[in-house]
């Protein structure tokens, strides 16, 4: 898009994922809800992880994960979110400034550690995630330079930050600045339980506030309330809202006012660990959207990201996504 | 073996794995031996780090990998070795404890962080290490618990302690303990380049220091000073030393007094990432000793692990190693 620097800024938590293989009797034994994110305090994160077998550690983040797929894409991206000064902290900072991002928000001296995602993957690829917050919650909106927002074409943000108290004054102070500019500003709902916990904020942001909402079947049931997918999907069409719906196996519906594109999904021939097919999902559609590629075409990129991290163990792509989009020929250049 | 609580105690570097893919032109730009080991202060570390792409980390370290092999077939084991008090100390500990392995060593409060290793895999499958040895320079003989190695069957010693220098004492002090309680010593050469440093001190120790060897062809080789495997075969051929050298996609061979076995290689569809393949072998090796197995069964064991985990990335078993020989009809139990 004309004058942007960035093609996506992104804006979340700033997390360590640690990766175990787990049986599925290990989630009935501690009350886990499969698939999805629960919040734990430290000591909380710390019995889990005494508890777990070993583990493969990995930066993560939803948007964070996300802005490394517009990297792998070829695209430009920047990244605010908080680390500690710590081992963790410098990994999860090493990890995306190696892809070129730029990332320059100051880690906290003090306080708590970096954030870890405790991800337990059962044998049929799903993921449960149990997230120890840590430095996220000294997010705030000092962190947003006003600057990096104006030059991003957009600026993207995870509903997980409406869990930091501090977080969400700084998302909203990015809208705002975005919104100014005249730059888009794009959503994902997260978590169909973090839908729950804050729908009405979240019902508000997708119709008045953001220009691109992403959500999940579960997400997007979760925020109207509705018990079919194409319930929800009613509800979104005719508003000014972009939406990009994802259906796991099957694939993509992307809604744009009365225009709705139903997208097949990408075939992933061995499913090992969903944890970032949503983001990653996201990162293709962006990808295309500020090439101004049709919306079919972002959908499908989506799909190819997403298929890439489902088909191996993490949630930021192994195999650079420009060669796979070239070769799928979603790409030409 | 009678009254031994462990099949095997480890003595080695405790080190995190920090692994990247690498282009072979970052190998050269940064004149690294591929294949090889070398060590690095903090400030050459941190620089390494900088300039690398992004990476995963998991828990390493040879005979660490060696011991959390023998784990995962089914068998007891201990591990000594020296981390910090620090994020990377703690994922270490709680990765070889969360196998069931016996880990006691106490964590240092100061000093140097736990020890990394960064290791650049290029799209040969071959890995190139780059160790800060960190906290591991603090392992000492007051670490080694007496008890411990009377009640492993075989006590496992990395030729890598050569490094730090007061580790070569807890070594020594293990060696001896387990020889006065007639338990068994083995030792692993490490890396060619580790026998270059201490030639001398490792003839010693295979000649008349341990009961069982193992090392790789580059190793064997460099520390006979020969340039053919055979040459070095005959040099073992006779000794009372239990020798089990590997020689990669060629098997290997095992050499006890007058007898040899020569062992076919197990085949690996797709190599990935050859890191911790020789730490494998020998933890397929020794589950086998320990067990009163004949030795051509030890190194097909010894083959069989380290195929598995050449299979996939990072240095430690994915699939259970007991399932693996099972079905291959190495294991009956």
């Amino acid at each position: 898009m004309p004058n942007a620097k960035y093609d996506v800024l992104g804006i979340g938590n700033a997390i360590v994922d640690v990766l175990a293989s787990t049986a599925e009797s290990f989630l009935l034994e501690h009350s886990l809800r499969k698939g999805a994110m629960q919040l734990l305090d430290a000591e909380a994160a710390e019995q889990l992880y005494r508890e777990m077998g070993p583990g493969v550690e990995a930066s993560g983040g939803s948007a964070a994960n996300t802005i490394a797929g517009i990297a792998s894409l070829g695209g430009t991206a920047a990244f605010v979110g908080k680390v500690k000064r710590d081992q963790l902290g410098q990994i999860f900072a090493h990890d995306v400034r190696a892809l070129g991002v730029h990332f320059e928000t100051p880690p906290a001296d003090g306080g708590p550690s970096t954030a870890r995602c405790l991800i337990l993957v059962t044998p049929d690829a799903q993921r449960t995630m149990n997230t120890y917050l840590g430095a996220c919650t000294t997010l705030g909106p000092d962190d947003v330079d006003p600057d990096d927002v104006r030059k991003a074409a957009v600026t993207y943000l995870e509903g997980y930050l409406w869990d930091p108290p501090a977080a969400k004054e700084a998302f909203r102070k990015a809208m705002t600045i975005a919104r100014a500019a005249d730059r888009k500003v794009a959503l994902t709902l997260s978590d169909a339980f973090c839908v729950e916990r804050y729908r009405d904020e979240f019902q508000d942001l997708v119709e008045r506030g953001v220009d691109i909402v992403f959500a999940n079947e579960a997400e997007i049931c979760s925020l109207y309330q509705v018990s079919t997918f194409d319930d929800a999907l009613q509800r979104l069409r005719g508003k000014a809202t972009l939406a990009a719906l994802t259906r796991s196996e099957k694939g993509s519906v992307v809604v744009a006012g009365d225009e709705i594109h139903v997208i097949d999904p990408e075939k992933v021939v061995q499913p090992v660990d969903t944890t970032g097919a949503g983001d990653q999902y996201a990162a293709g559609f962006l990808y295309g959207y500020t090439r101004g590629f049709d919306l079919a075409r972002c959908g499908a990129l989506g799909g190819l990201a997403a298929a890439e991290v489902i088909s191996h163990y993490g949630a930021r792509p192994e195999t650079p996504l420009h060669e796979l989009a070239r070769a799928r020929g979603l790409l030409h250049s």
